[in-house]
């Protein structure tokens, strides 16, 4: 089997089967896990017990293991099996039957630190019988998980269309008695449906931790050839699910003959490959997927040769600069604003590439109409590295040096021109829009900017928010920290990250505006807002996604945000606040966030919080810490 | 080029050329890359700046980089280029002509944030003038180490036969500044050798975190058909090198033409392909070179199967206890102590290696000695999972079921047996000997060992220690507390490690005994012992290596030290006893240590110090950092 946290690849397929403990009592299991082999599965359950359990207090259940490490080296059990506990384990370990519920402790106990010692990769637990009727079962699951440094366990839930809302709240409440714990996963077993099931339902799974999918033989049709099949329904949740990398399982099997269940895994692995091949920006974003990184701080460090180069290759982003900038010139063209020249200033200008786009632009405007202005451009940038390839790219570049160019090594606050410029060219947007500080760098620059009839490109430009329940990201907010020993800090600082396991409660909805150029006096680019977000389901909050959304000029557009998304721009990945606590929510009520942003001489940083359904901290008080630096 | 740290190839040949900074003048850089590359060198150094720094207050050095990311791109950057720092800089930064001074603080500066800026993988740096000549140099790249997160500097160093030990103190001091940096690597310059070097010397360099060898093309001879070759005495050096996966620079080359040097790059090839191949033992070794690892409490925890599986692959060990079993057995008939009977209990049986031994000494044993005898063996074993093992061998494997077995779930310090042993056979050595409580364990059960005639195998240990340098030993502690967030327990804790890039400073002594049967009373297992090593070169003390002599019975042992070491044998690496600040020490001086075994109710534990050449603190006070448990 493979597992999706070390292997990295992606849309790949593995399928196990699993076998009854009677299914092991006549042949040798390493006969059988070659037979599974043979017919192309990749690895095998098997029960931890010999015995099925008896619940019956008197009998003193003895552990007899199947599998012995005479017969199996260790790399077999490491990578071939999966092991499964007892089923009675679930209703025992709650039982009121003292006896019974000791001896089933007992014997939990021994299934469990058995599986250590063989080093088993996952052990499939059972599913729990109710809330109330499960905490002594998550007790003992919460005790094994924090005594066993490597075991990772599988809870089983089913996916049927009578409960399937009933079986997350099992879930969810489960995995907050053990507080969430990172070796804990759900995994889910198809059962018949005989009513359509919403898809938020569907889509909550995907939101989760979900290692593998539980395929039952008696979910399967037969075609009237004979062979296996799926209802439309199932097909649908299976090809939702290959995007997951999850494990699949037939089970349900009364033989140990894998033989007999091959045409169920040719079913499903052509269900597999009948998928749209993965698309390039798919692939770009694989490695990113779930992982948290500090935003850039473009303004107070200096980006590096590399960093420069990946954002250079996005594919909508400098298109869209081009043609924001073109309808700019030919506007003021039209509208008779130019007296005799043409200045164009980018500012912030990289490695030069809006300043590529700038020169399209002119180059693409009629040339009779640009008679009789003399045209200018202005590269300046703050980065003195990134100022000798501006240098170069203007001595070497043919285009380049057709035009008048002028570099200018300088913090564009500082900058002090003699001309005005008829058109600002930036773009210092952060995955928040305005979270590397493009408001304070363009209000430092506008005092350039032709007072009559100067454009800026971007015009303006909005934050969005929506609330969002994710368990990877909120663990992986908790191992940032602690690679970083900066425990406090964690939960109060923003994280760039391209979600994959979330679900979003609730469409985004628009937080903060900036325009361009701020004529208000005096600029206060400080904010407060509140929004409201309507919730549908029962659900957990662990923080928010934030998007923006930017008007370059007129109708020209680049966004982050879901409901105008620029298809295809990789630039920017949302930016996840994370909650210290997560919430419960209830379907048919609501999340009310407030969020701040600051400004002092020094820093501007957010602060957040929310005040329904319940109170919880302002989150990054005075941004003590997590701040971006003015200076 | 390969980086040791990244690739874990071992024995792997990488060759590069460093050009001077006139070679760039005419030529594209790409094109010289690739006649490099064509050429099979694998990356080339580039001088940073395109001028020849001129060391007059009255020029103002301008920064021109060879190096722009317009003609190559990041990937390029990053695995073919090493950087090279202007030579003046060694000199300039501690010139006590301030205006040339700032002038080259200002252009050091420059060079190293722009190779950041392009993400070379190192930055060559010229030799220290002297000692007290380079403090501000060596200020200067603490800085640039401390700001630049991903820099990595190598330091060069000249090996002449003349002033090698004066060198090795220059790093040795610049390294001390610079707190021992993790990022700041010595690399060394060949040159001609007029008189023999000591050995001691040579080695001292490969106990460094050494990253590669330059060859000035001057120091090459050539034959007679106009080869080049080195002289015996390099040769001897390189293909020590070899074993540290190091790069190989030529240099001194006044035109940039690869293919001209091709032949030397042959040679050295010709070199490196003629060493010993890698032995079965080296190679498994490979992964856990200078890895700390934390000792294991089989007493307190419970080892795994894949655990004792490794450890059971042993070559030597098991043939060892079986010879010594064996002749145990031999005496004891031959000594007529048995009347009719013959109790041999393996205390400790694992999943039943050393049972398997005992079986194959009874099977040697002449059938007609054991006449009227009935043998029975005993298997004790407190871990429940191994039991499993055990019971399915004493069930299926041939010998086992020819013999009387008795396997018993018991911790060995209070089973109860009806009968004595006359053997008493164990394995419960750590690293340091008795750090696994072999002491407290085997004194428990000798109460079931006859007390006229009964045997322990083992009869003795003895603990050694040498004291060692080892910066990468050192740096790897400091990290091993980031990773687990507990800095203060670091270097108050002993560490399994096999030593890579360290050097023994003087040979190791005996410290700690303990014999089996233990009939003293009442027994004592604390110990004190004080030791004292001459030292012979000037040297840094990091801490203190290690290792056990075991005499199973009469002449058979096993042993990690050095003198009588067990060839072969793996399941034990050395053990590392860090001291908090390392300690300059000087030629013909000594160092004094003091190390305690300490016991209580409920634990062992080591403190540690030294007294001289100074005194410093005591190391894991009360056991308060790290201890063994009794319990």
């Amino acid at each position: 089997m493979t597992d999706s946290e070390d292997s990295g690849i992606y849309y790949d397929f593995s399928c196990g089967i699993s076998f009854q403990s009677s299914c092991f009592n006549d042949s040798k299991i390493i006969n059988i896990i070659e037979s599974v082999e043979d017919n192309q599965f990749e690895f095998l359950v098997v029960p931890l017990s010999r015995d099925k359990v008896e619940n019956d207090k008197k009998k003193n259940n003895q552990f007899r293991p199947i599998l012995v490490d005479t017969e199996l080296s260790s790399s077999y059990l490491k990578s071939v099996i999966v092991g499964k506990v007892s089923k009675s384990i679930a209703q025992g370990l709650d039982s009121v039957d003292v006896d019974l519920r000791k001896s089933l402790e007992k014997l939990y106990h021994q299934e469990i630190n058995y599986t250590s010692h063989l080093s088993l990769s996952a052990v499939i637990l059972p599913t729990p019988i109710s809330t109330v009727g499960s905490v002594n079962y998550s007790r003992k699951v919460y005790q094994s998980l924090t005594s066993n440094n490597f075991l990772k366990l599988w809870l089983k839930f089913k996916i049927d269309s009578e409960n399937i809302a009933e079986q997350w709240s099992l879930w969810n409440n489960f995995r907050t008695r053990v507080n969430q714990h990172q070796r804990l996963f759900p995994v889910v077993q198809l059962e018949k449906w005989t009513k359509p099931i919403a898809e938020e339902c569907l889509l909550q799974w995907f939101g989760e931790p979900l290692k593998a999918v539980l395929l039952p033989k008696s979910i399967f049709l037969m075609n009237q050839q004979g062979f296996p099949a799926l209802s439309k329904a199932h097909q649908k949740f299976l090809k939702q699910s290959f995007h997951y990398n999850l494990q699949y399982i037939i089970t349900g099997c009364q033989s140990n003959n894998a033989k007999e269940l091959k045409p169920y895994y040719d079913y499903l692995r052509f269900l597999h490959q009948n998928q749209d091949p993965i698309t390039e920006s798919d692939r770009f974003e694989q490695s990113y997927l779930d992982y948290l990184q500090s935003p850039l701080q473009p303004l107070q460090d200096n980006l590096q040769s590399q960093t420069y180069e990946v954002f250079e290759l996005d594919p909508v982003k400098y298109t869209n600069y081009q043609k924001a900038t073109y309808l700019a010139i030919l506007d003021l063209i039209n509208e008779r604003r130019l007296k005799d020249s043409l200045v164009i200033m980018v500012v912030g200008a990289g490695r030069g590439p809006l300043i590529q786009c700038t020169i399209n632009a002119i180059n693409r405007v009629d040339s009779k109409l640009l008679e009789g202005l003399k045209v200018k451009i202005y590269g300046v940038e703050k980065n003195p590295n990134a100022i000798h390839t501006l240098m170069s790219k203007k001595e070497t570049l043919e285009d380049w040096k057709l035009l008048d160019i002028d570099i200018v090594d300088s913090d564009m606050r500082d900058f002090n021109p003699d001309h005005t410029a008829d058109i600002l060219v930036s773009e210092l947007l952060g995955s928040f829009g305005d979270n590397e500080l493009s408001p304070e760098c363009l209000d430092g620059a506008q005092k350039y900017l032709n007072s009559q009839h100067g454009i800026s490109i971007p015009t303006w430009y909005t934050s969005y928010l929506s609330p969002v329940q994710s368990q990877t990201l909120y663990q992986n907010v908790s191992n940032y920290v602690e690679s970083q020993s900066r425990l406090d800090k964690a939960y109060e600082t923003g994280y760039v990250v391209k979600p994959h396991l979330y679900h979003v409660l609730s469409p985004s909805q628009a937080l903060f505006t900036f325009h361009h150029p701020n004529r208000e006096t005096p600029i206060d680019n400080s904010r407060f807002g509140t929004l409201n977000f309507p919730i549908s389901q029962n659900s957990l909050l662990h923080g928010f996604l934030g998007y923006f959304d930017c008007c370059l000029y007129k109708d020209v557009h680049i966004s982050t945000n879901p409901k105008n998304f620029s298809t295809g721009m990789f630039s920017w990945f949302p930016i996840f606040f994370p909650i210290k606590q997560s919430v419960q929510l209830n379907s048919n009520s609501s999340v009310t966030c407030h969020f701040w942003r600051c400004v002092s001489k020094s820093k501007v940083w957010y602060e957040w919080t929310i005040s329904s359904p319940i109170s919880i901290e302002i989150h990054n008080i005075q941004g003590e810490k997590s701040s971006i630096g003015l200076i």
